[in-house]
């Protein structure tokens, strides 16, 4: 083990930033260069869904989403809802993390997946979904499930001393551009530098036993109940917890899912605030 | 002077790709492959107005051109054609050329001028321009100037085997995002490099006496006419001169403006096909 792979064992944290509205970037970048300050090495990966939506029905191609047998939603990628969900997801929202960073004197980082390889990822070109009771096949979908995490990369990047920013795409074996859950990203990122804790900061307090009821949230999750909790799990949240569950397989020290909308999100999540699984 | 700025110097090619219609991307790619794999480093910079005009006028808040009082064009950017300008070119534009290279084998790595400080600049946050002839002056513009290159994080990710694609967008000393010229970041970035030589493949034959006439196209600029050539310059080359002129002065070998429209765009400006300036 190098010098490198040390100190990412001993201090990086991986903050996803949920891409729904409510979640409070500037508190979070402003948490981020004060933590950053006392020498956490941090990694962010961020979402966009809420902004991909918003410049599909601009551009007059509004998304579709379809859900699969198994009970998970996604956004049906045809080609033109990759190049909206590129500009959107790592023009837009990347560009302008990045900046709110920079104007804090964080030298922030922004890259995609496909940038340098940092995430491969096999394509799914036709997807199993039910729509209306039935199931059926969409084919020409770019979405992928990610094989492997350039670690490397990212280390170069975080001994630059610079805060890497990744928008969810990945690259295909063919060399495709691919839209991939963000959560997940955040989870195999994290697997793959070992970080101490992976952060999903998103717009509720965490995982609740009955979902909206904010009273039911699940303080902790311990190895033995992770199957349990995902039955509780509406939604996105299936993917965060599913995400979780791979981090801490990869050796991630500990996962929470946090509120994105707190005065300080990163701090408050590092306390313990939300739903902390082991 | 480290091995690696030796290898820059030998060897280090850096390709402006113009964002008007007509340039081929799909053929500058191919030839890049080729070249890469004779062992010459590329990096790519490209450009995106027209992309950046059609996502503006399809989300209602089309670009408005204006002309400095020393006759350069430039695109006003107020916050949200900034938003645009980042969406098109570094989230389409960048993304998709990114892919390309990679479905070729190539490892390329996208990124703007903000990513790691790449590129700074000096806002000019209030513009001259002439309009209807008139001056007037301009408020709350997002352009810059670049005033420093970071080559060290160039020629990291060189050393690592990628090909860096830069899109035009810059970071001030506040952390804002700017719009800069891709031809004069080209040519800094050039400069800041020591190339062995800067490309600017567009979509006209080179300079020509008579614009458009291109049977008049200059061959080859010598040092002593340099001058001479500006005042040739129509438009948009008006800045591919002045960018030639400050990349020769920062110590690389060549400039070339050439045609990005033919099979082998980069090998053939290599050639000497194009206006050559030295």
């Amino acid at each position: 083990m190098n010098k490198s792979e040390i100190k990412n064992q001993k201090s990086t944290i991986v903050v996803k930033l949920g891409g729904t509205e409510g979640v409070d970037f500037s508190a979070i970048c402003r948490d981020a260069a004060e933590l950053l300050a006392g020498g956490t090495r941090l990694v962010f990966v961020h979402g966009g869904s809420a902004e991909a939506t918003a410049l599909g029905k601009a551009v007059g191609h509004p998304p579709r989403f379809v859900t699969s047998p198994s009970g998970f939603t996604s956004r049906y990628t045809d080609r033109r809802t990759l190049e909206i969900f590129a500009m959107a997801v790592n023009g837009k929202i990347n560009t302008l993390l990045v900046e709110q960073l920079h104007a804090l004197g964080v030298n922030a980082f922004g890259l995609s997946g496909l940038d340098g390889g940092l995430l491969r990822a096999k394509r799914k070109a036709a997807i199993r979904v039910v729509e209306n009771g039935k199931k059926k096949i969409l084919r020409d979908d770019y979405t992928g499930k990610i094989e492997a995490v350039n670690a490397a990369l990212l280390a170069t990047l975080l001994d630059a001393g610079t805060v890497p920013v990744v928008a969810p795409l990945a690259v295909s074996e063919q060399g495709e551009a691919l839209n991939v859950d963000a959560d997940r990203a955040a989870a195999e990122i994290a697997a793959a530098l070992k970080a101490k804790a992976l952060l999903l900061l998103t717009a509720v307090p965490g995982l609740m036993r009955n979902f909206p009821d904010e009273t039911t949230l699940i303080r902790e999750v311990p190895a033995a109940q992770r199957e349990a909790a995902l039955a509780f799990a509406q939604g996105r949240m299936k993917k965060k917890i599913l995400g979780a569950q791979e981090a801490l397989a990869g050796g991630v020290g500990r996962v929470v899912v946090a509120d994105g909308r707190v005065e300080k999100p990163i701090t408050a999540a590092l306390q313990g605030q939300g739903t902390v699984i082991r």
